[in-house]
Order: structure tokens, then sequence, then C-alpha cells
């Protein structure tokens, strides 16, 4: 039976290390501030930001949720962008994606002064990140690292298998474990839609990392025995015994692959948590970098 | 017997393309100029530069070489990139690498402006690459997707085995053949000095990349039958026969892999010129660009 990865408890001493930090900036009379733009009434976007901010005031970081309809322009928000690059206070600003199809997402990004970009997807960070000099890492593929250390699972040496090319996770991954630095050093293979064998592929990891949004599509055939599984789907589907009607699955079948891993995260309380608390390490790092700490 | 992937005709063709299209521009009265700044005098630097711009001349590319002496101040340079980011007839800016050590590379390559970039190399082109969005592609890597297209091995869905994760060509390479996009789609594993088992690993290359810089790494026992192999390794060895007291081979040990492959590369004649002819065809594109064509 593999060991449970605990995300939730993993991320809660991450928060601590971060308020210790916090506390301390402000007893140099600086408060660490993050402000979060939410445009249109997508619900889950909603409970996200809402989990962001409530994160950011347990740690005593100055959360700020901007919010605006969904018919707003292009033109409006690349202004508001502009004021927020301007405010001294605000040391990190996080654009809720999606965006309405009217507002192209990449100008919006491209606008946001990169040493504000607590997300890391500017392209300059994300340069910057490709070229081992990485300011802001993006905060799930970061906290997958974090998580492997903490758990005792260092990637160097280790082949790990991704399976799923996406910007925000899949690729970045790929880059920040293969890296010539502590905490990377793997062979990374990068599976997705096209690649052909991939359950003999994801056969070979030491680490399994399935970030394809595809509902329990890794199986027990597809798992080597004493591979560490990080499962990064949040899935919802139909249940009719569940309160709500739906309950939330991974990429992964976790009960039929358990007990053959020697460590494997949970869907929720796995990856989750840990992307708000590197959003928090993401937004204290911006603070000290603004304020030449 | 492989087949010998011959890098000199494929980029040939490439030069006559590229030649085509800055008569049409040159029709317009537009003439495509590239900028190359050379530093100090370090042989092979001095090689590069002279082949670059001869390139140019060939196909009616405006070449201009800037020498300066290797005690020039970092301030200096960049002033000059400055100069050369406001002059209107030069739409490519290439910095030979490597610099004196009294200059950063990385603050030389950030200062120039990224719509002049043709090397690709600023943090800002990286990233629009990763977000699979490129303006301008890496020469080298770029050299080696055409190399393949053209010599009829499209890496989608292949298992393509990259040995080398530099920033200068295995970086980015695994990157651009595992895009979803036209001449991606590749499945990609990222070798390197910290990966176990590298031989078995390459035994199961579709396409195997040696750019490790290791001269006759790659031996027999470690090519599939029927693979293809891209050799990027250029490597001086002594050879008391020869002319010069050495000669170049690649990170394949050539001789003894190419009956067993389905095609292969030679050193030099394969990706080497494909470098060049990428090169002139980012600076054709950085042209349009900034004349909006």
């Amino acid at each position: 039976m593999g060991e449970i990865i605990d995300g939730k408890k993993i991320s809660s001493q991450i928060k601590e290390e971060v308020k210790s930090k916090i506390d301390e900036l402000k007893s140099r009379g600086i408060t660490a501030g993050l402000t979060a733009v939410l445009v249109g009434d997508h619900p889950p976007s909603q409970v996200y930001v809402g989990m962001k901010s409530k994160a950011c005031q347990q740690v005593g970081i100055n959360s700020e949720v901007l919010k605006f309809p969904q018919d707003t322009s292009e033109e409006k928000l690349l202004s508001l962008i502009d004021d927020l690059n301007k405010r001294s206070e605000v040391h990190g600003i996080l654009v809720q994606l999606p965006l309405p199809p009217q507002i192209a997402e990449d100008k919006v990004i491209q606008r946001i002064d990169p040493r504000k970009d607590v997300d890391g997807f500017h392209p300059f960070n994300v340069g910057m990140m490709i070229a081992g000099e990485a300011v802001f890492l993006p905060c799930t593929p970061f906290g997958i690292q974090e998580l492997l250390l903490r758990s005792g699972n260092d990637p160097s040496g280790q082949h790990v298998v991704i399976l799923g090319r996406g910007n925000l996770v899949g690729r970045p991954l790929s880059v920040i474990l293969s890296q010539k630095a502590p905490g990377g050093n793997a062979t990374v293979t990068l599976c997705h839609s096209r690649t052909k064998n991939i359950g003999e592929l994801a056969k070979e990891a030491d680490i399994l990392v399935a970030a394809m949004g595809k509902p329990l599509f890794v199986k027990r055939d597809m798992v080597k025995e004493g591979a560490v599984v990080i499962d990064v789907g949040v899935n919802r589907i139909d249940d009719p015994q569940a309160k709500k009607g739906y309950r939330l699955v991974g990429d992964v079948d976790f009960e039929g692959v358990k007990d053959i891993t020697k460590a494997i995260t949970p869907v929720p309380g796995g990856v989750g948590p840990m992307t708000v608390a590197m959003l928090l390490f993401n937004t204290l790092k911006a603070a000290k970098l603004q304020k030449e700490i």
C-alpha cells in the first residue's frame, strides 16, 4: 500500500514559512499585497479567487479582489493592468483565467509587469524559467516539485513521465524537473494525445505525473510497482449518491493503483492546495524583490 | 545502410526560397539587413560570423559586421545595442557568443529588441516559443526540425530521444518537437549527464538526437535498428594524419552506426549548414514583420 502524499499538510507547512517571512516584512513596515482580477461570472473562477484571497488573509498578505462584468472590454482591462503596475502597494497581480472571449488573454498577461507576474505566465518569465533563471515559477508545477521534495521523493536521476503537454502544468513541469539544479535533474518524457504506446511509456516511470484532464485515465496496468504517482487532474463526474450530484476524481484510478505505488497524491487534497501555497510564496518573493530586500 | 541526410543540399533549398522572397522585398524597395556583433578574437566566433555574413550576401541580405576589441565594456556594448534597436534598416541583430567575461551575456541579449532577436534567444521569444506562438525559433533546433521534415522524417507520433539539455539545442528542441503543431507532436524524452541507463533510453528512440558535445558518444549498441539519427555535435579530435592536425567528429560514431539506421546526418554537412539557413529565414521574417508585410 502506497503512502498517501498529504498536500494539505505540506501546503500548510509552506504557508507557515511564508507567514513568518510576511511577519518579518511587517515589522519593517512592509505589507505584501496581491490583487486578483476577476472578470465575469464563471463559477469555478469565483471559487478559486475566493480560496486564494482567503489564503492570503491567513498568512497576512493584503488581498484585494477586483470584479468586473462579463462584457468588460479589453481596453478597459489593459488600462486597469497599467494602473496596477504603477501602484506600489500591489506587489502581485493575478488575472484569473479564463477571460471572456472579447478579451485576448495573451495580451493581458503580456501587459502585466513581469516583476508582478506572480503566476509566472508572462513570456519573459517563462523564458527566464527555461534559461534556469526563473524569478516566478508557475504555481502548479512549482507546487508539484515542492510536493516531491518534501515527501522525500527527489526527482534527481529518476525517470519522470508526464502525461499532458499543457502550458499550465505538463510543459513547464517538464522543464523544471529536468533542469540542472537542485530539485531537477530528472530524465523527463513528455507524453500527450498523439503519443503511441502511452501505457508502456507510463509504466517506465519512476515518477508518473498525470495532467491530461481525463478522468481515471491511469489504470493499474500503466503503473510500475513502486512508482510515485502525482495526480494533477480535477474532474467532475456524475454521482447520484453525492449531495451535489457529482464528485471530484483525478486523472488516476486512485483505488485501483494506490497499493502498488511507493507514494500517491489524492484528489482532492494532493496537488490542489500546493498551487495556492506557491502563489503566496511568489507574492512574498515579489514584495521582497520590489522592496529590494 | 542508412540514407545520408544531406544538410548542405537541404539548406541550399531553403536559401533559394529565402532569396526569392528577399528579391520580392527588394522590388518593393526594402533590403533586409542583419548586423552581427563580434567582440574579441575568439577564433571559432570569427569563422562563424564570416560564414553567416557570406550566406547573407548569397541571398541578398544586407550584412554588416561590427567588431570590437576583447576589453570592450558592458556599458559600451549595451549602448551599441540601443543604437541598433533604433536603426530602421537593421532588421536583425546577432550578438556572437561567447562574450568576454566582463560582459554579462544575458543582459546583452535582454537588451535586444525582441522583434530584432533573430537568434530567438531573448527570454520573451523563448517564452513565446513555449506558448506555441513563436516569432523567432532558435536557429539550430529550428534547422533540425526542417531537416527532419524535408528528409521525409516527420516527428509526429514518433518517440524522439534527445541527449543533452543545453539551452541552445536540446532544451528548445524538446519543446519544438513535442508541440501541438505541424512539425511537432512527437513524444520527447530529454536525457542528460544525470540520466541513468542512457543507452537503454537512446535505444527506444525512433529519432535519436545527439547534442551532448561528447565526441563519438553514441555507439552502435545505443541505436535501434531503423532509427533516424541526428548528430548535433561538432568536436575536434587530434589526427596527426590530417593537414590541420585535427579532424571534426560528431557525438555519434557515424561509421559504426550508419548501416543500422534508416537515415543519419553526417558531421560536417548535416545540422551545421541548417543553422545558418534558418538565421537567414529569421532575418527575412524580421524584415517583413518590421515593415508590416
